[in-house]
This record gives structure tokens, sequence and C-alpha cells, in this order.
């Protein structure tokens, strides 16, 4: 933990928080502070700033908080990803509030079985948690926005609709010509998308469904990765481009 | 798995290769094949090919194959990253060799906990059938080399030395100037020697003695990412980079 991330409700008026249970510990135990010392922390979606350890007992600490003016901008990258199984999303949650993500979309496609629907790694309860670990870990404050859409086509046709002024759409697709490269440095999108397909790839219908909506096409090397692999290459490569 | 994975001793004279356990069971019954139907096959270290079923039964699977003149390049790049913990190891092996690594020298830092030698996960045992997951899902068949060094200063001395003609060598260091971008493509080195450093980061002793064999300081964004995470991201900015 790089950084200790605090919700709004446990500031006190006196720009106090009491931290109770595993973060209490980890100031206690893992930093080893003292009255005193300080941390750097943040607010979830507020600015970042430093805490200092005002009092501290065997199962609270209290610490003055001070917050920067600013709060950071949200990541410039969002992600469609056709839902993976269970096991591949429960390993992707902190690594990509980590690289950094705006909005997390995902939705159902051909190739998705209806079952991960079902999924607890869905529910808020168990991957905010892990969120807040990535943010955490790459000193960022922003939560991620999670969607879930049961339905492709609504989705491409009535919510993300046609491309925003100045939003990049991008479509991974294997053995597409297109790259992620100083082209999309050059475009200075103030906002990127990135669509992600599941294990075997888009059918044919999303592929056009997608481009129709201002998607364009590109692919990593020749190697086949797994999603989560791919998800992870993707955005690196996305977030370097725009720097 | 996009490419199924032979050995050479598995190879009969006629070019046939009988597969037993898993291999079998998933030609059976992932793949559905009957005899007369084809899928892709590799040599370990040697060319793609073709497998066609020759004869099936409940326990064994005999195809004869057939393989392409040329062997693959094996990846351009090369992993110099100071041992992780056994568990982040453990899920970057077939990650590592999807992405392609030609050699993953692991080593020991400041920063690396010795009891991280003794794990099972260093033990080729472990991690040979884990590269060769990576291998088969990235539909490559050359096989990372594996080295592992107790002694970071005789390492970097003696063994690297200084940079070969053609080998850029880049060290990874959150908050360094560089970047990996048009530079290294640029450069156009036949490899690439890209070193990563623990998880609180390579101390100043290991910093200056890797400068001064020639690795030039890159970081990525301000995000500071776990080593597993990390890892990917700048793999995969090399490789693409080098296409």
């Amino acid at each position: 933990m790089n950084l200790m991330l605090l919700r709004t409700d446990e500031m006190a008026a006196d720009g106090r928080a009491r931290l109770d249970g595993a973060r209490a510990r980890h100031v206690r135990e893992v930093l080893g502070l003292l009255p005193g010392d300080t941390l750097r922390i943040g607010l979830l979606d507020g600015p970042v700033g430093t805490g200092t350890v005002h009092a501290m007992s065997d199962a609270c600490v209290e610490l003055a908080c001070t917050f920067a003016a600013e709060t950071p901008p949200r990541p410039r990258v969002d992600l469609l990803l056709a839902l993976p199984r269970p096991k591949v999303l429960k390993r992707l949650w902190a690594q990509l509030a980590a690289l950094g993500v705006g909005r997390v979309i995902l939705t159902n496609a051909a190739r998705v079985e209806r079952t991960y629907f079902a999924t607890h790694v869905l529910d808020p309860a168990f991957y905010e948690p892990l969120l807040i670990e990535g943010l955490q870990q790459a000193q960022d404050t922003r939560l991620p926005a999670v969607e879930i859409h049961r339905l492709f086509k609504p989705l491409v046709e009535d919510q993300l609709g046609p491309a925003c002024e100045g939003e990049l759409r991008l479509l991974a697709h294997p053995g597409a010509p297109g790259r992620i490269d100083a082209s999309v440095a050059a475009a200075a999108p103030a906002r990127v998308l990135l669509a992600v397909g599941p294990e075997g790839g888009w059918v044919p219908f999303e592929l056009d469904l997608l481009q129709a909506h201002g998607f364009h096409p590109v692919a990593l090397g020749p190697r086949t990765l797994r999603t989560d692999t791919a998800c992870l290459a993707l955005l690196a490569l996305v977030q370097e481009a725009l720097r």
C-alpha cells in the first residue's frame, strides 16, 4: 500500500480520521508508525494528502489529515470488456485500477458464457476492495466506475452511440492492421475507449457493430494472449501513448 | 491452448506422436476431434506444424505430424528480474512465456527476501509446465531459458558484463526520465535486456552498478505498479517497440 485511501464519511469535521481493523494494523505493524509520524493518504475520489498519527491504541489509529487542493484527474482510458471468466476477472480488478481506467464497462458477447453473470465477482462488495487495493498501490484516488451490461447491441447502439468529440475508440482484434503507437499519441484524444473481446474473440456481428460505432481495430503482435494479459498489455500501451 | 507442443523425444521416426493424459483428453473432449481432423502443433524449441489425428482410443491419441521448415525466432527481449515473492512469480511464469521472452534471469537484490530462493516455484518441474502453457497460448515454441542467481554483483559484473553490439539494456526505475517509446524502435536493437527490480525498488548501489553496465533507466507513468503488473506492462511496451 503506497497511499492509504479514506472515505469522505470517515473524516470528522476537524480533519481527523479514525482507522480501525486492517488499516490500523497496517499503520502500527507494517509501517511501524508512532504518534507524530506521517503517511501518504488520499480521499476516495478526492485529493491526495498527508496523515499525521495523532493518537493510537491497540485497536485504533487517529490521523490528523491535510489534503491537496486538487483532485487528481480521472484516468483518460475507459475499458469495454467482454465479461471474462470469474477467475480471470477476480485477478484483473486490482490490476485494472492500478494501471488506471476511468470506467470498466463489462458486457455480454456471443462468446461469453451466460453463467459468468451470476458470479459474486460482479458484486460491488467483492470488487470494490480490490479496486481500492489497486488504487492504493498506484497512489491514485479515482475509483473506476463499473457498469455491467447483459445486452451487447443496446449497449453499443444506445448507450455508447457515436464517439464524442475528442474520444478515440480502439477495438482490440488479433490480426488487425492497426497498432497502438505514435498515431494514438498524435491524435491527442481527450479520452480513449478500448474494447477487448472474450477469450474466443468477437464474432463478425460484434466487430461490425463496434466498427460502425467508431471503433478502430488494432492488434498487438502475432502472439495470442489470454484476456487478462492482453488487457494489461493494451492498457499499458494506451496509457504510454497518452503520456 | 492454441497450439499443442510436443517434445522431440515424443516423436517417432515415422513422424507420428502418441499423446496420452491431459493432451489426449484435450484433443478428444475440448477440441472434439475425430480421426482425419487436424490441429496446430509445435515442436518444443522447434518449428510449428500440423497434427492429423491418425488413431484414437479412450486413453491415447496418435497424431501424424508435419512441421514447417523454419523454427520461429527466439523472442528478442530478455528479462532480468529481481526474484519476486513466490505467489507473484507463480502467476508470472505463463504470462512471461505468452508475452515472449528469450531468457528469464532471476536475481537476488537488496530488497529480495532470502527465503524466496527456497520456493518450489523455482523448480523446473514446477515452472516448465507453466512456461509451456504460456507458449501454447501464444502459439510459440521457444521455451524461455531460466537462470537463477543468488549473487547480484557477480551476475552483473562477470556474467552480463558490458552490453554486446546491438543489445539495448533498459532499467525500469520509477521516476526515471527515460521512456520505452519510439527511441527504442529507432535504436533497432537486435536484443533488449530489461531489468525490473523488487517490490521496494533497486537500491542505489544496484542502480549504479546496472547503469555502469550499460542499462538506461526508463519509467512508466507516475503510477506505482506491482512487480507483476509492471513486468507485463514493460514487456508489452518493449515488444511493441520492437515490432
